[in-house]
């Protein structure tokens, strides 16, 4: 194929711009077109990721790989010259995996060995593991309408697939990762001593996907694992046949004394309201048996990216610019809190939160939380971004470690990539740095550092 | 990220839609949304790919692969129950590669084994290989400013590399791929005995990236090879360090005489008007030493399911639409010419083309090669398509193989898939099965089944 559909930006008509004057989209889209070209001829984010995710590695809260990767992000951000870079003291939870976990299908005199992975905030199993028989349920519902009875000593075997005909993958995670979340209480509620889910992700395939999990308030603590695709259809189908087969799991996961740790950030002093503040961020932390390259090494190093990138170009900013590393997205969310919680106490006023946690895949646009006159003001811009495919810019979600700084009146934007692929690898150990595209990532780098330029130019309000 | 930025299809307004009215708007948005939930939940593509890639292997035209890959997507068809699955004889250039190449970069006494792979077409070296001094060009203007005195008996090296500020990277292969194309002639005839090009991808790797060549009529022939973008730096460092290095290379490549070979056809009547005709297609052909998993495995596998969706659903085409393997666009494009022969000899009505040869990414839209009218009227189709992110619609290439129905007023469509991953794996041994996803495929079948259903109902005039 030769003929080419190109997005010239010097072709895009200046339409439905009425917040500013033509003089100043040319300006910007110039400025922009700079944005882009250094970050895909002269990007720096993913040998940086390279680094984190193959040479530091997994990096779950408290473990020696997070504090490892809080080192390594200061040193980058010291390195590119940051202005200021500094460690925001951070406690969080704990939990380790501790030995590999082991899981059975046990169909008469059959033993056969599936992929299982505990749940992260999980109980072990007893030493010896748990061996019942298994109640396959597809909802909440369908468990409690069988009565303790029928669930007293058993293997609540969770097993809703998300639903691979939602266009977007997140809304399919988001159907299905209750029975993840909140399954393991409703299952211990109905007396079951174990419950194991089928992974979150509409592949078939060997891998189990982790994540966090809670127990309900009052419920006894019963272990809880996620099993493979692959596996939970097998498992399936062996209950259809031979209703009375087991299941035998073992896991060896403990919650140790909460830990300190950090979120790590790095700016670029405000030339004219120092003390209004811009940031940009991903959370560092991932999960113990994945390199966390798409969840979310990405997000981290487009961060520092968005920030170098405006500085390499020259720009002064108005406000101060931050990329933070916030630690602990995935089992506490404490490293946001306490970001939030520290411009609060400092009376830090922050304009706009971005943050990239979906993934380092091709960035489509920017979901908005914030006034209806932010989100008008900021879809005005719409335009500037269209020559590099960004066309999803409107009311959205932002991000979880962002959230909490709603409450302060900032407007949030999560970054949208492209989610196709991103449930083909989220807490999973091939969640590894050969899944990233280079351009896709520095595009979503380049994406981030466009919006932060326009925030800081043009104000949210 | 749990909250979420959805498309949703029923809420998208119907604005601009002239050209049909609101009931028609809704009976073919809900008759799309079955066709990509049948494609995301239902999908067969995705493991005839599997077949296709691992078991049938690399196809170049005139090899058993290629013999075998008609075979297949043959009985593929026939087992779908098309109305109708047929072969159309083609005589098809057959090019061999030979024990695999040599390339070694000398430097004095350090001899450096570097990937290199036979450009298509190219002749072999001698047996014993070539040695020679090196002259680095950027450009072909460059080149002849030298002069035959600094070129004649050395070996020319082509090391412009694809510009990796280009955000449609077909562009940035458009603006280097001259160099692997004629680059050699254009060497040969300044006195040059051997011509070596710097592999076509932004990225920095060790794979080699064949392709075609052709000799210019009247130079003389001289063996040609791409090196990989490791090699390509690697080499223009050492020549900088120490003019007078050397490289060697053997090849042992052959043109045979041109062997017979297929297109593969397989249809759904029309019930109307069924000696008109809609094409969907991809080539069945890859390289040599490829699975052809991107290149164009895909564009094949989703032309198959575009048809077969329609039928699944029960859809009754007024016009007969075909999914057409196209055999050897790599090295003469012979089937696509054969193809337009045919339909023009037999008097085939055929409406419009549309072809997938960009790779199996996430589908962003289509290009269309038309009328102003024809154009207007396909983009009027917009809003049916936004749902899905194809945003795309409008003036743009259509495909190779399809090009030659162009002399007969039909309607050509390219699928514009995301160009980011394509030129990582492009006419190189990575592009592997595993390299596809699995939803982004699906999706680009279900694209191009809507477009083909909207071009039937509503034809092109």
């Amino acid at each position: 194929m030769k003929k080419l559909f190109i997005a010239a930006i010097l072709s895009v008509p200046c339409l439905g711009f009425s917040a500013f004057a033509q003089t100043d989209y040319q300006t910007d889209s110039i400025f922009i077109r700079k944005i882009f070209n250094t970050a895909l001829g002269d990007g720096k984010s993913y040998e940086v990721l390279r680094h984190l995710t193959q040479d530091v590695g997994s990096r779950l809260s408290g473990s020696p790989g997070a504090a490892k990767a809080v080192e390594y992000t200061r040193d980058v951000m010291k390195e590119q010259q940051f202005d200021n870079v500094f460690l925001q003291n951070v406690m969080v939870p704990h939990w380790v995996r501790g030995a590999k976990e082991q899981g059975y299908i046990i169909d008469g005199k059959q033993k056969i060995n599936v992929p299982i992975a505990a749940l992260g905030g999980s109980i072990a199993t007893p030493k010896e593991g748990i061996r019942a028989k298994v109640i396959e349920v597809k909802t909440f519902q369908e468990l409690r309408g069988l009565g303790p009875e029928k669930v007293k000593g058993k293997i609540v075997f969770f097993n809703r697939p998300m639903d691979p005909t939602k266009l977007n993958t997140f809304e399919a995670y988001a159907g299905a990762v209750d029975q993840r979340g909140a399954g393991p209480s409703e299952a211990a509620k109905m007396g079951a001593i174990g419950s194991i889910v089928r992974s979150m992700t509409t592949r078939l395939d060997d891998v189990p996907h982790t994540g966090s999990m809670r127990y309900a308030s009052g419920s006894p603590l019963i272990p809880a694992a996620a099993i493979s695709t692959n596996a939970a259809e097998l498992l399936s189908k062996t209950l259809k046949d031979k209703p009375n087969t087991e299941f035998y799991f073992k896991q060896n996961c403990e919650t140790l004394p909460d830990a300190p740790s950090h979120n790590v950030i790095g700016e670029l002093k405000g030339s004219k309201t120092a003390s209004q503040y811009i940031v940009v961020g991903g959370h560092l932390d991932s999960w113990d048996f994945a390199q966390g390259a798409h969840d979310d090494g990405s997000g981290c190093v487009q961060s520092i990216e968005a920030v170098r990138l405006l500085k390499v170009l020259g720009y002064k900013p108005n406000n101060t610019l931050r990329a933070v590393m916030y630690m602990n997205e995935e089992n506490g969310l404490k490293g946001g809190v306490a970001y939030a919680d520290s411009a609060k106490n400092k009376n830090e006023k922050h304009l706009a939160a971005i943050e990239s946690d979906r993934g380092g895949f091709i960035p489509l646009g920017f979901g908005i939380v914030g006034t209806p006159a932010q989100k008008a003001k900021i879809t005005s811009w719409k335009n500037l971004f269209a020559p590099y495919g960004l066309h999803e810019i409107g009311p959205g979600g932002g991000g979880a470690d962002i959230g909490p700084l709603a409450g302060q009146g900032t407007v949030l934007l999560g970054l949208i990539p492209d989610s196709q692929r991103y449930f083909d690898y989220h807490h999973a150990s091939n969640d590894t740095f050969d899944k990233i595209s280079k351009r896709e990532l520095e595009l979503g780098a380049a994406s981030m550092a466009a919006m932060m330029y326009l925030l800081d130019k043009y104000g949210v309000e």
